[in-house]
């Protein structure tokens, strides 16, 4: 049986028809070779963005299904855009939505997981000799409506399609090439890494490294998929692997830094101290699918606490609406939010054996006059909310104080 | 059971978010008299022809799978904004592509027929009091592939839906006020038939008027669909009833005389005088997909004929390539193309019982020194190839000729 492997293009690599008959090319050379291609294609250029838009000039809410309606057009025109370009190079390519190709989703619009795929549709047109070019970002889910996975989708639908068919790899194809040890526009010294684990790239993806969406490396993790992101264009590129850990990774006490500004500071004062209440706030955050990241719960004055925690900008107006009843029910204090925020972290695998790195981040941060506000730390994360006028200056003393900027022995 | 309805909404009419809300109004109104309301709604604006051309900047001449893919996706922004809009009103509304709606058709792509309606889905998402959108011009081939109806697709999906859910009447939106008796962008006294018979309004489409799509009259008529097309946005339009045809309309001789610009004259030489021959011909530019619309073969001259006939100029690409078959295999000398050709028309009913419209016809043209290159006659029609230069010319002197700028009694 041939390889198979599956390749994933980003709306900035198929954003004009140049850039779509460039990146056909590049699933032409892996078919020439005599691989099974499947291409998971997102929507061109800022088109999600535009639709998004188009709808809230149509009602300032739309309805999450109807928007999901109308989002799943912007891949549809990419994969038919990419089929027509390997057309009209006389190689034969079928492009699938995302509920022709299989993939089932549950009911949450705009924030659909993937349940199940069913890949029979895409066998069958691989077997046919077809390029399969399937829809990212999209699904079907119970009702068989069409839904969306939410932003970044299209990692997900390549990384479990990838897992579904058993692929040999899957290459995310953007508009960098690769992971860096910090975002490059703000650290110039920053370094490409070469390999990183699962577990590194999924704390640097929460963190705020935009590179891949979170939800897409767990998958990989979970069926051990080898991941290598890489420029769409630049053929030389090495780009990243992100695989399982191997040992010659622990050489670095630190894989890379990250700096989130998308993040907004929720305080809810005078919570009563009773058992349970900080669960019951969070259930209905939970409940509103707002994604909580951060929480500090301060120690208990009196009857009451406040509760801390942040939201990604995106979840902000759903969680105003989930606090409001939060205060309602549990006759809360105050809500205060504070959009003025940051989140910087160190993250790597290094930090499980080598101790003293939450140290040196507190220290590097003070000497540096930048204030932190809250802290979380994982097994190998360590994150600091800090003001968002400091966020920059945070991310290139760290990555210096880490010795990132360094070319590896 | 509550009365259903089906309206249908071109592009012009949902052509931004402003018309979008207005007629989803229109829908909105019929729901809340008790009426079950299905509406068809077309590619906003112009999207239809940039996708196109979108397609042909990646390749000169797209995939016809691939460009019903893209294409499809018009529509799809067209129903899933409408009912968008309709939620927004706080009426429960579900928009369904063609292939949701159960609509099924024929694998010829871009080009495909209607074979199938099974409206399941639509009568549960009826019965369940939604508004029920459905995306125009599409459906699903056997194959479990999109597939478009052509240009005009959605008149079709509309009578089709309303023959398939037995609905009372099929209501067509469109931004002119009904059917004229003549362009009034070119007539200026053109008048506003209030009623015309489905046999009247085919032959008027056939003959170029663009208010409606001939196929979709073709199918009305075959089921008893009641149409009204209307002004989307004058509430005070009565806009012309298409029906089966009723004694009072045949006081008129002529009811309409309408221009054609898109046609092009084809003459083949010396086509072989053989028996089967011209069969030969038509059967091959049958295959190739294209609508031939009026045939002259000249007296036979020796050994061979001269064969013209009309295609639309849509169709002169695959026409071309098709008459190439032709040369070859039949051996037949040069073909000529004439783009600079217009077809005028006079339709009526009357006509069946009333002798000597041709007769008027021919004479008003001559007294105008318009030269009549090609004939074609039905039991309700007239039309003659004209020079282009003559066309406004000719369709405004035989509308004076045959009186229809003159109120009926």
């Amino acid at each position: 049986m041939s390889e198979l492997i599956v390749m994933k293009f980003g709306g900035t690599s198929v954003a004009d028809p140049e850039k779509i008959q460039r990146a056909a090319e590049r699933a032409i050379t892996h078919r020439k070779k005599g691989k099974k291609v499947v291409v998971v294609v997102s929507a061109p250029g800022e088109m999600t963005d535009e639709l998004i838009a188009l709808a809230r000039r149509v009602a300032p809410s739309p309805d999450p299904r109807e928007l999901d309606m109308l989002m799943a057009t912007g891949e549809q025109v990419g994969i038919s855009l990419f089929a027509i370009a390997c057309e009209a190079r006389g190689v034969p390519a079928t492009s699938l939505t995302g509920p022709q190709a299989g993939i089932f989703a549950d009911a949450k619009h705009t924030k659909a997981k993937i349940t199940q795929i069913r890949p029979g549709k895409i066998h069958q047109e691989l077997k046919r000799g077809n390029i399969v070019i399937v829809a990212g970002f999209q699904g079907l889910n119970p009702r068989r409506d069409i839904t969306t996975l939410g932003r970044g989708g299209s990692d997900l639908t390549a990384v479990a399609l990838a897992a579904a068919l058993e692929a040999r790899q899957c290459e995310i194809y953007t508009d960098v090439h690769g992971v860096y040890t910090a975002d490059p526009r703000l650290v110039p010294d920053a370094r490409l890494i070469a390999r990183i684990s699962y577990d590194e790239m999924l704390e640097l993806a929460g963190a705020g490294a935009q590179v891949m969406q979170s939800r897409s490396i767990e998958v990989a993790k979970k069926y051990g998929v080898r991941i290598q992101v890489a420029h769409a264009f630049d053929k030389h590129s090495p780009g990243t692997w992100i695989i399982e850990e191997v040992p010659s990774m622990e050489e670095a006490v630190v894989t890379g830094v990250a700096l989130d500004r998308n993040q907004i500071k929720v305080t809810i004062r005078d919570v009563p101290d009773k058992p349970g209440m900080a669960a019951d706030v969070f259930d209905m955050l939970g409940k509103a699918n707002v994604n909580v990241d951060m929480i500090i719960q301060s120690a208990a004055r009196g009857q009451s606490n406040d509760i801390s925690f942040t939201v990604p900008k995106d979840d902000h107006e759903s969680a105003i609406k989930a606090l409001e009843t939060v205060q309602r029910r549990l006759k809360t204090g105050s809500i205060e939010h504070n959009v003025n925020v940051a989140k910087v972290s160190v993250v790597g695998v290094g930090m499980r054996s080598h101790s003293g790195v939450a140290g040196k981040m507190f220290r590097t941060l003070a000497d540096n006059s930048v204030n932190i506000q809250m802290i979380a730390t994982s097994e190998i994360k360590i994150s600091c909310i800090i003001e968002n006028a400091d966020g920059e200056k945070a991310l290139r003393v760290l990555h210096k104080a880490f010795g990132l900027e360094k070319r590896r022995p």
